[in-house]
């Protein structure tokens, strides 16, 4: 607290130097008119100075919470489907900024036009919406449905490699509404409290980044001016109108999906009958088009070519050894089988990878916070005491940046009520965490908390360096951690999911938190209206989140099956890891580990080499974790991506203005049709109403089979 | 030939006027850039003033020959598609301007960059390939493969109503290479020479409009203004872009077509199964939405409305009499049964329309000749004697019409050349015909060969003034007189369809011409080149269309079975008819004669109603012949055509502009896309190349069942 009370002296005269920043802001603001955004940015508070920003809890409105909740519904649907298919999720910054911002305006407008308006809708506002919302749609992520916390179920659990051990009953915990939304609460909020004392070192001392938090700002800002209203409103007529595309197409699709595994544009073989054994087909997939126009280039790419590599070489090349490596006739998802070695390689890539990045973030965090700091001791020296005098000292400062600082330092959050928040929550967990998993003892988490401020920390600012949360890499190292000190009789693997769910939502909700404050800075939003709507937000995700998952778990009975529509690939993934965690290596079938060596050091090489080779090259290396996906996902999301990025790419080529302007709110209206229209399928699917027809493909050999099966049937 | 020379002679001085009117030209240009084509015509020939025009013969280049051959063959490929199929033809003249157009300013423009270019492309060479390939691909429709001439084959007789009669062998000619190609040269020529005689009546002093003639004139003299070159260049992107589309979608589509009759998108039950049943679906033809897109909405709205009112109403309704009104248990195809009523219901409404339109055509032709020549009796007496001096009198004529006349009259075509060859030709006729069809005496062709100049009048001129050739009216009147003067007994059904062959060629082709010969006054092409490029045409079109022909007939062995792909639903008609002829009504089911009578009625009101009521209320009202088309017709063409006119209402909605300049290119590229498939489609048929997949649909239930007996199967 020492340092940012520092800077609040020095913060007071500042003000005096804006007239002359006015004019250079002024003249660049029309020079820069048509230019690129970022020289845009230096005078955009300008633009804004005319308007009263209200008080925090103003800022906090009822018809923002309201847009919110709605919001943070359709969010949680599409984040819930995308990480029980693939887990790939994308930012979905853009279309919540956009929707937020399309909802309050029509509701203002009307107000407006009834002369019912007393207050025009703000960036503050807008923000907090944003904030809440991402918050809200991040339990659904962070809650580990498609991972964790689903991984303890009998139905993951009967696919993993432990499905025939003694000590199963003890690692088994089936999802129930009731306490999943019960350790949602005890978790989710701490990560908020661990990271709030540092928000000023974070964001003003040390100008972290955190790419997505200032995009969001940006966005949100243009919307606010009235030429970036205008690209809004042009922005959202594309957005619906994909979105309308999206859904109809979904529910068109539908009637033809009798049976899932068998029928419909999803098993469509689009490039042959013999491909789509091997996973190569186009299954028409909207959402996964739109994911792969908002993935960056490299994302995709890494996707297609782990795909190639896993369901066009690997595991063709694997299934003729049916017999030598593994026993014949095994059941389809058995883990003695291929199924092992998918899912096995995947994982030994995954922790290559991770392993690599955690080394390079934790080594990036210590350089710079060793940097910051030294710089800052050299720098307070001079500032405080002379308070204002030595003004040239001080870094220049634009117009901008002071009146952010100024409006950023305004409302102050306790430090007493972080630090209490703290303590209360963490003893509150440390008693209620072991009466819902029995294995987790309560010093388990006592240690977890005790160590997690720190990872808060890192991850924070790694996240704010490079805009990468290592969260699931966090919650993987509580996994082995904890699991290994349970062991396997005393339910290690059940222990080890859940200390990897309350890390992770300490660590995820951290770096969350902070992102939000850095857009809340660039909008002008206070910290304090930030703080609570995201504490709203979480709140809400913690009871919506569940009961979104409980929808889909009703709805589709084989939630979970590898081969389903749903498989949850990750949960599986969580367990398996739980158990090698436990276990060791015993479980893996012949020669899987020697692969999984190979993988895992190729992993780290890739790693090495992008890094190392000259940017014009490395941006060329795929990204091992993105080549990892693919080899145990049974669904040719990859190739939808690519589609996506076809387009994308073709679009740029041709107008690359538009494809800048349009590109997002397009694969946003694709993402949030698809997604919205799994709320209407659940709840056909609840009330078993059932899709009427089959669209099926046969080889031509077993159509004419089929058709003299049904000249029998019409005798 | 008095009139003409009349004409002639007051020629000579038109051009003194000339720079009046190059003035008023100039300006009017200058104005008129931007406004609609009406305007600019006036002006149009300023534009080329110091462009050579070249000699007749020197129109007729190699390079217009070889192109001609190429497009008249694709051409003559689409045509035959969908006379085979739905008997619809939309027309390709802007399809076959641009595509003439494009290969030859590609090769015109490789040549000039080797500096080996000796003549520019003119005008006139692009409307020597129009008129070329027109005739060509004219034979494939004129020739009858999908009405009378297949209509004499076994496969379509066994289909009709006097499948079981005893001198049924009498009445059956199967399609064979040899005498189809001698019947096309012997029959197909004799139309030219019927008319030649009359072109300057016609063109210049009856002034007739022939708008599909003077649309294509339009169209080529665009092209060679150079903001119509650039136009063109657009526009043939375009075409270009939609035609690869098409193609490749049609070529995708194939490979899921295991099976016609069930597999495929061509069985997509797009609106679910029960409307399939009822023929409502959307096929996923991208050529039946390019006709759509070409034909005016009112065609399409009737087409729908004919499809809404026989498969949504009337057949449903006369299926559940099937056992009173007809046997239970029919063959489907019976004509005793359901498919009497849809073929008699329809051939009643296209009579009753023919009916009208001939009376009210040749009323027309009568009204308006009767002007023509009361007003040039009154005329003649001025001009003729005092040779220019009374300038005053003569209507004041534009450049561009004394331009236009003079090039049309420099280059005549010998009357005696005209009426010796028809002599000749009839002669040749009245010989070989009763060689080739048994039935038909020679008697009949001599009484044909008669009344026919006539009629190719008639039509020439009916189709000058309304753009609607009577062609296949003038056919069904001579099946009904030679078929009922020949009887059944002496094969007079053959012999109606024969008759009906020779009478449609002769009056189809006659107008034909004088629609090229109004395009080439329009665009200062030599009435002796067209004449010729004409005769070329025809010859190429006489061996070109029965070897597509018979391309499609081995490909496809169900060729003519009315559930097939190619139903060749008009031979199932034409057939009928001369049944019908030679018959009477004896063979119609129970209460079909009635339901004939009411729509045959029903028919000539709609149009007493279409021409009395205000035109702004009229053009709403649908069209008979294009209501019965979908009576008969197992395919959903309606649905896509419809789809056609909703994408360019919706296009000319958004931006009308774009949408004139470019819908017609793109309709001309989905349609020429699938057209040109159906070559590469044939010969993988040949060649027995089957497709690989077979896309089906099943109700759920009985998909459950083709999956229980998928599971037995693998056992």
């Amino acid at each position: 607290m020492a340092v940012e009370s520092t800077l609040e002296l020095g913060n007071n005269d500042e003000r005096m130097k804006s007239d002359e920043n006015l004019l250079i802001s002024e003249r660049s603001a029309v020079e820069d008119d048509d230019t690129t955004k970022g020289k845009v940015i230096e005078s955009v508070e300008m633009t804004f100075k005319d308007i009263e920003i209200r008080s925090w809890n103003e800022q906090l409105t009822i018809r923002a919470f309201v847009v919110s909740v709605v919001l943070g519904v359709m969010f949680s649907f599409i984040v819930m489907k995308l990480s029980l298919t693939t887990g790939i999720i994308p930012s979905l910054n853009v279309a919540a900024g956009l929707l937020g911002f399309f909802f309050v305006k029509t509701w203002t407008k009307v107000l407006e036009q009834c002369g019912m308006l007393k207050h025009p809708f703000t960036r503050q506002e807008n923000t907090v919406i944003q904030t809440c919302v991402v918050a809200t749609s991040g339990i659904a992520f962070s809650g580990g449905f498609g991972s964790y916390l689903f991984g303890m179920s009998d139905v993951v659990a009967s696919q993993t490699s432990d499905s025939d051990s003694p000590t199963r009953y003890m690692n088994i915990k089936n999802p129930s509404l009731g306490w999943i939304i019960g350790f949602l609460f005890v978790v989710s909020f701490i990560g908020l409290c661990s990271v709030v004392p540092l928000r000023k070192i974070m964001i003003i001392d040390f100008k972290l980044i955190y790419p997505s938090g200032t995009a969001t700002a940006h966005l949100i800002n243009s919307f606010h001016t009235s030429k970036g209203a205008k690209l809004a409103k042009q922005q959202v007529k594309a957005l619906g109108k994909f979105f309308s595309f999206s859904f109809l197409w979904s529910f068109f699709q539908w009637f033809f999906v009798s049976d899932e595994s068998e029928c419909g544009f999803q098993n469509f073989p689009t490039f042959g009958l013999k491909a789509k054994e091997n996973m190569f087909y186009f299954d028409f997939s909207t959402m996964y088009v739109g994911v792969g126009m908002i993935c960056p280039y490299i994302i995709n790419v890494s996707l297609l070519f782990g795909m190639i590599l896993s369901w066009g070489i690997m595991w063709p090349l694997i299934e003729k050894k049916e017999g030598h490596w593994f026993e014949a006739g095994l059941k389809p998802g058995s883990f003695h089988g291929i199924q092992g070695y998918r899912v096995f390689t995947a994982i030994a890539i995954i922790l290559g990878d991770g392993l690599y990045n955690f080394v390079k973030v934790l080594g990036n965090t210590g350089v710079g916070l060793y940097g910051q700091l030294k710089a800052k001791k050299s720098d307070t020296v001079l500032p405080v005491a002379t308070n204002g005098e030595n003004q040239e000292n001080v870094q220049a400062t634009s117009f901008d940046d002071q009146r952010r600082k100024q409006m950023f330092i305004k409302d102050q959050i306790p430090t007493w009520l972080a630090v209490g928040g703290y303590l209360a929550i963490a003893a509150i967990a440390t008693v209620t965490l072991p009466h819902i998993f029995h294995p987790l003892e309560w010093y388990y988490v006592v240690i977890i908390y005790i160590f997690a401020p720190a990872l808060a920390f890192c991850n924070a600012y790694g996240c704010g360096l490079t805009d990468w949360s290592l969260a699931s890499t966090y919650g993987k190292l509580a996994i082995f951690v904890i699991g290994a000190w349970a062991g396997k009789s005393q339910g290690g693997v059940l222990a080890g999911l859940a200390a990897c769910g309350v890390m992770m939502n300490i660590v995820s909700t951290a770096s969350d938190l902070m992102s939000d404050f850095k857009t809340g800075y660039l909008t002008l939003a206070s910290p304090r209206s930030m703080f609570v709507s995201q504490v709203i937000g979480t709140a809400m995700g913690c009871v919506i989140a569940p009961c979104v998952f409980w929808v889909f778990y009703s709805a589709f009975p084989n939630l979970g099956q590898q081969d389903s529509e749903y498989p949850a690939p990750y949960a599986t993934v969580y367990r398996n890891l739980a158990i090698l965690g436990v276990e060791g290596f015993g479980a893996l079938p012949k020669n899987c580990l020697n692969i999984c060596y190979g993988l895992f050091a190729a992993a780290i090489f890739i790693n090495v080499v992008r890094d190392t080779v000259p940017k014009k090259w490395g941006r060329f290396i795929p990204i091992p974790m993105a080549i990892a996906i693919p080899f145990y996902i049974q669904q040719p999301f990859a190739i939808d991506m690519c589609v996506g990025s076809l387009i994308l790419f073709i679009w740029e080529k041709r107008n690359k203005a538009k494809a800048d302007a349009f590109g997002p709110a397009v694969a946003s209206g694709l993402i949030c049709g698809e997604g919205l229209w799994s709320v209407p399928k659940s709840v056909l699917a609840l009330t078993k109403v059932n899709p009427p027809i089959c669209m099926r493909f046969f080889a031509r050999g077993a159509n004419l089979k089929v058709d003299d099966f049904l000249k029998t049937l019409s005798r």
